[in-house]
């Protein structure tokens, strides 16, 4: 899969003749944040991807020509995010197969099979990754095309269309969660589930944009998010360019912050969601959810509809990824623990439907958290 | 406060004439980790402290020849933990009031109780320093001392009692806490309550070390403890350095740690007790009880009776420091939250009575945790 090679300037000149115009993402009011993620051109472009690992204090790109690249960008959490990384895999999907769309639909077909396999194995929690991934092959396998240059256009379009679906989707969350932060008072959040973890908007911090579109003033406390401090450097950086005020703790320090009754909200974001309503997110939002429940604050989780995985039938059955040792004995790079030490570093956890008051949809807030309200939504 | 000025030296020979023996602390098994802290010499010595902030990587000492290196030492952390701040603190009054040793008896009073209010107002949450300053203030007020030589002389003394009971205290809490650990099973600690937080042995982990001399093989997990990593700094280095095994974890990963039922009992230490059993420790131990009560996992507290305040009712009194943002928002030193936003950092949270299944003391288990248990133990 060389950039350079003979086959690949086949495959480009053909899919160019198919439709040569770029792509228009329309971000609503994110024109000041750098995107997420960006489609470059048109059938022989790429995928600009910014390199959250180096957020906030840098502001780098990676640009995917290759589907090794995009696999890489999703593994090291450059793009992360649930939503975020099912439209980079989507992308992933075409920048894979472009150099197939000049050989046989047959052979082109295996070829997509093999680069979705490929991507879905990048990270196995978020289910908007797989969901995002065989949308695409569900658009190849719909559509009995003639040739695979015609073929691979259309997945391209379908992976501009997510894009843009997410956007319009994320600020329909946003629109049902901005009334649960009330004007003048103070929403936690943990990680990051945001403009940098969608396509703009966000989910969780959705709710935060559009409460502020709205003229609501409010605080926003960020759980730092270790190991990887997303919500130290991802949250409070796209919510202060937005002009908020945001205040970050360390994970450990939110129940004190509840203790003190200076949290009135808390609102989370979603990897997967089993059909009794049992949430996969962060590693520290089962925890967050305990303490709100101590201390009667709401908790909510805002999440898309693809983040629901109707086939589990409860959390127990989500796969958990295990990530490396070094995030958590090195934190930042530098090595913190003391040498000889083992680490445990589950990259998510579970949250119980009981310990969660709403999740907030594009169709508005599902509760309670049950599994015939989730069944009903879903069909 | 010079350490070459001539009345100092005056003072020192004036106090050498009284007894110039070398004190020698029995640590018990300790004796292949550096000791915590150290009276160095006789009457003209110094206090030397590990400096905890460069551990698990450096082995450097602090030598205190003047008070305020002790009272910056108790501040920056080098020595840290209830009962070890509070013998640095009595042997931080010897330090401070030598030079007054040789003046007149009331002078030296004068100078003791300056000294003393100094010391006190380092840090403001642990019990154990304002004990053990007023223990050493209390030999004085209680001596009638002809000449301020043989005052100070006898709070040396009563400093290195205190040092050596430390030690004692700690084993007789590790033979009442190490029952609570099953052969074969795995504990879980927060912050360090360990021989680094004491003289020798520990609180918390005082158990684990008489555990493992009782030929028991378990588990440790250890919680990194955001914002200054102790666990994953001081107690992985010092159970590792006794031959255990040794997993450190985010501290928000616990609760999905208790989940995969990984965790048989909880021990923490304590920096201070409300007489109804409230208790005060590092930030990230309320949350830990919270999760540990949801999954039905034994929570222990472990620490002296030093460390209970019997003039608080509650912990709603307990003063709970505040730190800097810096620890939150640059871990480990290194710059890693977004630029502009503000944060939250109390060294300190209050986990309830209720959720606290027994205090583990130099006199046994008190359980259930009630205010007339406690009465009754400090009697």
């Amino acid at each position: 899969m060389h950039l350079f090679d003979e086959s690949h300037f086949r495959a480009i000149s053909m899919i160019q003749s198919v439709d040569a115009l770029p792509f228009r993402l329309d971000r609503g009011p994110f024109g000041n944040l750098p995107p997420t993620l960006e489609w470059i051109g048109g059938a022989d472009g790429f995928l600009r991807l910014l390199d959250q690992t180096r957020l906030p204090h840098e502001v780098c790109y990676v640009d995917c020509r290759d589907v090794e690249t995009v696999w890489e960008a999703i593994k090291m959490l450059r793009v992360r995010g649930a939503p975020a990384i099912g439209v980079a895999a989507a992308y992933g999907v075409c920048i894979g197969t472009r150099t197939a769309a000049s050989a046989s639909v047959d052979a082109f077909a295996r070829e997509l099979r093999r680069v979705a396999e490929y991507l879905i194995g990048a990270r196995p929690t978020a289910v908007n990754l797989a969901w995002a991934v065989r949308r695409i092959v569900g658009v190849f396998d719909a559509g009995k095309f003639a040739a695979a240059a015609d073929a691979w256009r259309a997945l391209l379009n379908e992976s501009h269309r997510m894009a843009q679906e997410d956007v319009d989707t994320c600020r329909r969350i946003g629109e049902a969660g901005a009334q649960l932060i009330p004007d003048g008072g103070a929403v936690l959040t943990h990680c990051n589930a945001g403009a940098l973890a969608t396509v703009a908007y966000g989910t969780a911090l959705a709710a935060m944009y559009v409460a502020k579109q709205q003229g609501k003033r409010f605080q926003v406390f960020a759980d730092e998010t270790r190991p990887l401090f997303q919500g130290a450097r991802l949250t409070a950086y796209e919510l202060l360019a937005a002009g908020m005020d945001v205040t970050v703790l360390c994970d450990n320090a939110a129940a004190m912050l509840m203790r003190e009754r200076r949290v009135h909200v808390v609102i989370v974001g979603a990897d997967r969601i089993a059909r009794n309503g049992d949430t996969a997110n962060k590693i520290g939002t089962f925890p967050l959810a305990l303490a709100a429940k101590h201390h009667g604050v709401p908790f909510y989780v805002a999440a898309p509809r693809s983040t629901f995985d109707a086939a589990l039938a409860n959390g127990d059955s989500i796969p958990i990824e295990q990530r490396s040792a070094e995030e958590v004995l090195s934190p930042g790079g530098l090595r913190v623990a003391a040498t000889g030490a083992r680490a445990y570093n589950p990259a998510f956890d579970v949250t119980p439907a009981a310990l969660i008051r709403g999740i907030v949809t594009e169709n508005g807030i599902l509760e309670p958290v049950t599994e015939d309200v989730i069944r009903e939504f879903l069909r």
